[in-house]
């Protein structure tokens, strides 16, 4: 069926704005508020309530009333038009503290990201259960990422396991690499790499302190 | 002592990309590595290759010969431009999964950041100590806080628990928060809060899937 929502294309600062009102409006429903005006959202954001309303009218909404936005209908705009409801399957490698948290977090599965599956090479880790999903060997990931079509890779290895683990993933024919290790790694051309670059983010938030 | 370095005011992208940059770099001393040029830089980071120029012009390096940039020289002028000698005192307040990759991340003292104090409500885990540091009664911060002059608190609780943590950060007289929680906070004029939006970051990246 043809889907009105999925013919935009946002830019990353676009999607990334619109996950944070969509971070709002999830507590403003536990709250029990119904409405929510730009001003607010932006407020809450420290920007400009301009760019708020910009925002929204690029999504198909239809939830704006007198005394603001209507909350659940915002949220749901946001949703069909940012594409939660494509689910991807994606595994863990690296069950550390890092890999753990990432497998815990109940959060991805709204966003449209299943984990499916979480791998480790630590004998003493294989076989537990982590949040319903058991810690395989990452000797058997090609055959089990074939197996479940796996779409992503989250790397959280250690960094100097990161190129190894990558020519793993990259041989068991995973296309996209959520790399949280400081490493970047060489991949092939239909490989992509998403660096989640944690001390850049702090450089640039630490920068002028 | 005047310090010619901090002169300059990079862009976050900026920030972004010479913290890559900057990964690449140890990772060539590693492998003992004397020599990169912007090319193999570029390619590693499918980026132009007359961007990774651009950015290091930006800096005061001198470490350029025929062959290419001298690695360690490289490495250090980024270090120096970014502030990697600054200091900064963080506390990680919330011991879950999170919480205790980021106290274990042994890489961030490289980046400047001194993880000083480990804070939770959980009696069982009070007492205990993560990579040197013990985990202290959230109770404490306050007192610890002012007694250590922590710059930056690092938010790792559950969402639910976000909003009241943050405000005995602010109590606590802490003027940055990196809030790794996926709740919005709501604080005063003079503190600065970094929402580290891993699902953003993740929506960015699988949008196109």
């Amino acid at each position: 069926m043809y889907n009105v929502y999925m013919q935009k294309n946002f830019s990353e600062k676009v999607i990334n704005r619109l996950t944070l009102y969509h971070c709002i409006l999830r507590d403003y429903i536990t709250e029990g508020k119904e409405y929510i005006s730009s001003k607010q959202i932006a407020t809450l954001l420290r920007i400009d309530d301009s760019q708020v309303r910009k925002d929204i009218n690029l999504l198909n909404n239809s939830g704006k009333s007198r005394v603001g936005y209507i909350v659940k209908e915002l949220k749901t705009s946001i949703e069909k038009s940012l594409g939660f409801e494509k689910t991807k399957k994606a595994c863990i490698i690296g069950a550390g503290n890092l890999g753990m948290a990432l497998a815990k977090y109940d959060n991805f599965t709204s966003y449209g990201l299943n984990i499916i599956s979480l791998f480790d090479n630590d004998k003493n880790k294989i076989g537990k259960e982590i949040n319903g999903k058991k810690i395989i060997d990452i000797k058997n990931l090609p055959e089990i990422a074939l197996r479940d079509g796996t779409d992503i890779a989250i790397l959280t290895v250690p960094g100097m396991f990161a190129q190894q683990t990558a020519n793993l993933i990259i041989k068991s024919n995973i296309k996209y690499i959520w790399n949280f290790t400081p490493t970047v790694l060489e991949v092939p051309a239909d490989v992509q790499v998403w660096n989640e670059n944690l001390m850049g983010t702090f450089l640039q938030f630490t920068y002028n302190i």
